[in-house]
């Protein structure tokens, strides 16, 4: 079970403290602006009505699911460093739950340099930044892309995706067997022809 | 309580189907296209990833729900007729239950007027795609945009809002008192500084 998530999604962290216990659980960090641009979308926190929304809608769900949360020193931030160190395969999961809790949980974020080395240590800077693994971040993200990874967190469990901390449900669903849906019905919904598009509705 | 709403989501219907007997809910029909202009946003369906996704995602929330679910003959529609029949103060509530059937519960759809008449009759038809009635979709979809809906489905609540089917576990959580969030944290939140954007992360 593949976990992407990149630390600057409030929802990444909030699905990472619902999983982050799970023994099959692999974290894939990936940069949540390459799946923007791969699909010509915009983030959330570039629509200014969402962006008001989800500071409401994440300290909301934060409260109901019991965790701490408080938002980081600033947003958006450059998650690139703690991603990367996030990315090396020596980065054990224990690292990961500190930088989240750095940028979400009431930490002084990642995007000093020196804070990411106090949680990872200083030789986990260094390597994180050497090309092979700077490549490694860039592939995971193409991987997930080639997926059809579109928005973070997602959790792909036998090729199937959940996207966002409220697919949580569906995923358990999923893992206890009730979740298996019909080929026919997929591929009647992916037939449907269009009736409208949006220039034609108005 | 405001509910807002377009047929042409079905994450609109399976939301109608978990609220729909509240005695205190105001169905309010808007026309989601206008949001996305307004907001200068794509659709789910207009993003091919979020699409495929959506099929799935919606077939696995409706199973889980345990409500009829089937996709409509075409998507996307035109669902202007439908809306503006749904507007109109004299619709019950059960016409909309009707509406909502037809275009995600196994029916025929809302782009033929004589399936619309079928469930809400021919008067409601003649009275519906009068100018006043025009206008007043365009004013309900207008008055959404500027209280921040940018999606639908969307609860209102005390100048609060709930996007999403998935939003009704913090909406539920608000109604039971346990929802006040602190404005200082919400100020906090919006007074961030925003230390990367899209262009300065790559």
């Amino acid at each position: 079970m593949r976990f992407y998530f990149d630390f600057i999604s409030p929802y990444a962290y909030l699905a990472w403290t619902q999983l982050r216990t799970r023994p099959d659980l692999t974290p894939v960090p990936i940069l949540f602006a390459g799946l923007l641009e791969a699909h010509g979308t915009r983030g959330p926190a570039e629509v200014p009505a969402k962006r008001r929304y989800i500071f409401r809608d994440t300290l909301r769900t934060a409260r109901r699911l019991g965790v701490p949360f408080a938002p980081p020193p600033a947003h958006p931030f450059n998650p690139l460093l703690a991603l990367r160190v996030a990315s090396l395969p020596t980065t054990p999961r224990s690292v990961i739950d500190a930088l989240f809790s750095a940028v979400w949980g009431g930490g002084h974020g990642v995007t000093d340099p020196a804070e990411v080395a106090r949680i990872a240590g200083e030789s986990a800077i260094t390597e994180a930044n050497t090309p092979e693994n700077k490549q490694r971040l860039r592939q995971q993200t193409d991987d997930a892309i080639a997926r059809g990874v579109f928005g973070v967190p997602t959790i792909e469990v036998d090729g199937e995706l959940f996207w966002g901390v409220d697919s949580i449900a569906n995923l358990d669903a999923y893992l206890r067997g009730d979740g298996a849906i019909d080929p026919a019905d997929i591929a009647r919904w992916e037939s449907l022809p269009a009736q409208a598009t949006r220039r034609g509705q108005g």
